[in-house]
């Protein structure tokens, strides 16, 4: 594996088609199964790993964001990585950014309206990366469905060759999805209300519940979170609430344990004429988030 | 010359490293400078041709922008293009796009204030392009050179690889700046007054005037037009409004005649510690845009 800090280097290491799956480092299971995914469809797999500040709306979330390149570096080798592109920030902004890239409707609802500006600085970040590193193909998960939303409608307003891919979630043996941010949680107990909501409401859709409104009301009677932003059930197409489950959507939720908020969602696929909720996939064993 | 509808086929058409120019088409000298500079510079020469709805802020002036393409694909292969890509709106737009490129700054002042949405528009459909053709360089002409400087900021903001190459105004033997809309002007002498005003603002740099006051009156004693949006000396880096001509600059003139809007201006470099006017390249007959 090469570790690179510039773009020219990343995208000229290596010959085939190219798979890149941008992280914000801290690597933990979810990450490998992307990388697993990229290096199933691709010759080259490369992994940037570049703490975007310009997507975190809140100064002291991006402060303490954990970092540790030899660690993600070790982690990123053993999963058969090849180009490890980590640059510096003065690489990725030489001047002060003017450009910024915005994706109207998909982006306005749910985390971008508690989130202002998150979503438009991950849309100009993908961007950079498409632009600077030429993938055939993206890896996204879907713990973050409306971001992937969000990349595959910008991906395709603008052009870029290629595909978005969205891989299932990984979770952890409790059902937690994974995040970086996990370590920080004050109270598991009332994290994991989010996941056994979904779970609740995915034996719901497999029972042939088909109102939103009763779907959100599911998962909101099992929540215990100390604040919750939303529970919306959208669809995958353009991320807008939906009344009633009638074609691919996603029920998503965010809220906040202490002051750690947390997203999860339940992806609903339409398979033939048959909802198919997507619970993704749990760890046998505690996540290496906590060991390395 | 190969005519394609897809940026699968512009990009895949010939080897080694790949010039474009973004066009709307209706081409006459101008145009063909900047496929003999792609020329110079590249091994395949693409030109696209899209007549971008996003970028006009009147309907109207939608409506009656010229367009021919067995005409432009003529003139193409004559100057030697490799690969005209001219995509239906249905290519380039499968869905109604969400996502737009804004750049601040550089885009606000001057084009910016007098037509709402404009460079949003051009940022974007540039943007597009340089994903899609993925070119080694690309060329655009001073004429526009707010639009050069928008662009340049866009391609380094979002790490496109490359250059982005401006090159001089051509043109017309009175000293009109080539442009597809100088057919519509209705008032020939009226339309001549902005070139002979940046022409006397170009004398007095070189006699050693520095005073973007100065500068501007000399160009607003001649201008003749039936409204004078700005003349305003603006910095080449980031087309903010100077009072003094103490850096890489250029004088930038837009009005209308009649109801044809016409912008032009006179960039002034920095060679060493001189200051010298790029009064552009003058026809020696009339342009082609009025014979074929």
């Amino acid at each position: 594996m090469e570790i690179v800090e510039t773009p020219e280097e990343a995208r000229t290491v290596g010959e085939g088609t190219r798979g890149l799956v941008p992280t914000m480092g801290y690597l933990h299971e979810g990450h490998l199964s992307l990388f697993e995914e990229a290096r199933r469809q691709c010759d080259v797999v490369v992994v940037s790993l570049f703490v975007n500040p310009l997507q975190f709306d809140e100064p002291a979330d991006l402060e303490r964001y954990p970092r540790d390149l030899d660690r993600d570096a070790e982690l990123a080798r053993d999963a058969g990585v090849d180009v490890l592109f980590a640059p510096p920030v003065e690489v990725m902004y030489p001047e002060d950014p003017l450009t910024t890239v915005r994706v109207r409707q998909v982006a306005e609802t749910m985390e971008g309206e508690h989130r202002p500006g998150h979503f438009e600085g991950v849309a100009t970040v993908v961007a950079k990366l498409f632009a600077a590193l030429r993938p055939d193909r993206a890896f996204f998960g879907r713990k973050d469905h409306q971001q992937l939303i969000v990349i595959r409608r910008m991906h395709q307003d603008l052009s870029f060759p290629g595909e978005v891919v969205g891989c299932p979630t990984i979770r952890e043996p409790d059902g937690l999805a994974l995040s970086s941010r996990n370590v920080f949680i004050p109270d598991r107990e009332a994290a994991l209300s989010i996941s056994r909501g979904l779970e609740s409401a995915a034996e719901a859709v497999e029972a042939g519940e088909r109102a939103a409104v009763a779907l959100t009301e599911i998962v909101r009677r099992r929540l215990a979170l100390d604040t919750v932003d939303y529970v919306t059930l959208a669809s995958q197409h353009d991320a807008r609430s939906l009344d009633r489950l009638d074609r691919p959507a996603f029920l998503a939720v965010a809220g906040r344990v202490g002051d750690v908020r947390l997203i999860d969602n339940l992806p609903i696929d339409l398979v033939g004429e048959m909802f198919v909720p997507d619970l993704g996939i749990r760890l046998d064993r505690p996540s290496l988030l906590y060991s390395r």
